[in-house]
């Protein structure tokens, strides 16, 4: 049964909007549904999205940002995901455990058999049946994130100010990942027009609503 | 040789008023030291300081708790510990990584060895030489803690209002971790007169310092 939805993908590959484009189209087909984000989605998570990404991020070590992503998950989790799962909504969120792996094992480096026991804890098992992961080169996801942020705004994204080699690990990062449980992951790619990318999303989505209606 | 020196023990244990005087102590006899707590001796900290102990702290889950804690002693360690050891000053710190064990691993029940490994992680290795464990029935501390504390204030106080089989944990949690380790950790008893427990603590810093400058 479809009951939880994360939407992944590295930094200018178009998440958000696409994100916003499928809740429009839930909404149009009267689907149940809570539309989430990490970090963030909780009075908590408010607090922490800034310290990880307004403030002084850059003076953040590795291991604090690992552990207030974490707070932020556990919270986000147990506060919002749960909840909404036990009213049957279809939880859609934007980012989950999977880009704890992407960025901070692949990206720097950390042990990935740590992160996800880290991330059992911080989820207590609560997982996504389905996982979008966006996908495009990096050069193209620099340039589209580039078109979006002036100068001074950019310093306030710190995933985004990391570099193309760390974008690239990252990248490396999901599609390994998506590569490792194609029952749970489906990589979308993103280079090509919005709309087309959208409409493979809604029919992912549509395909597995059907499925669990069917089932 | 003693560079590093936490101090540790329950609610209500007289901790922050004995570092307050041993501080005083150590300024009379010109050590070049440098004092500080956990949670919350950085910029990150004051924030995750007010998270745990102010605002909706009973909303937090226990692992939320947790990772706040481990990223504030990340942030801890590398901003404040690490650099003021390395100018050679002796430090002390109200609070460290045993307090994790005692609360959430004694107190709440996770788990020692993951506990253990994810302290690792936020001190990235830097260990005190000497911890001093201040030491209580929890009855005394519990009646210690009351007379502190308004009613209205009371609720700020996330641990202390955990009850006492919690607390009692919490102290069998530090005398376990004592009697462990009794190379570094040292129980005195906080039951008796303010001064005598001090000149205790002052007696145990004193012999270290000159062990250290004698070996």
């Amino acid at each position: 049964m479809l009951r939880f939805v994360t939407i992944e993908g590295g930094d200018g590959s178009g998440k958000t909007r696409q994100v916003g484009l499928l809740d429009e189209y839930l909404n149009s087909r009267g689907v149940s549904r809570l539309l989430t984000r990490e970090p963030g989605d909780t009075p908590l998570g408010k607090d922490l999205r800034k310290l990880l990404l307004e403030g002084r991020p850059e003076s953040l070590s590795d291991e604090t940002e690992l552990f207030l992503i974490l707070a932020d998950r556990a919270q986000h989790v147990r506060e919002v995901v749960e909840p909404a799962l036990g009213q049957g909504k279809l939880v859609v969120s934007d980012r989950f455990a999977d880009s704890t792996l992407a960025y901070q094992g692949y990206g720097r480096g950390m042990d990935l058999a740590l992160l996800r026991r880290l991330n059992l804890m911080a989820t207590g098992g609560t997982m996504p049946e389905l996982t979008i992961i966006l996908d495009c080169p990096v050069e193209v996801a620099l340039a589209r994130a580039a078109k979006r942020l002036d100068p001074d705004a950019a310093r306030e994204y710190r995933f985004e100010s990391e570099g193309v080699a760390f974008q690239r690990r990252v990248r490396e990062g999901f599609l390994e990942l998506a590569e490792a449980d194609p029952s749970r992951c489906v990589v979308v790619p993103t280079d090509g027009p919005e709309m087309a990318t959208q409409e493979k999303m809604r029919r992912i989505i549509d395909e597995r609503l059907h499925e669990s209606a069917g089932g």
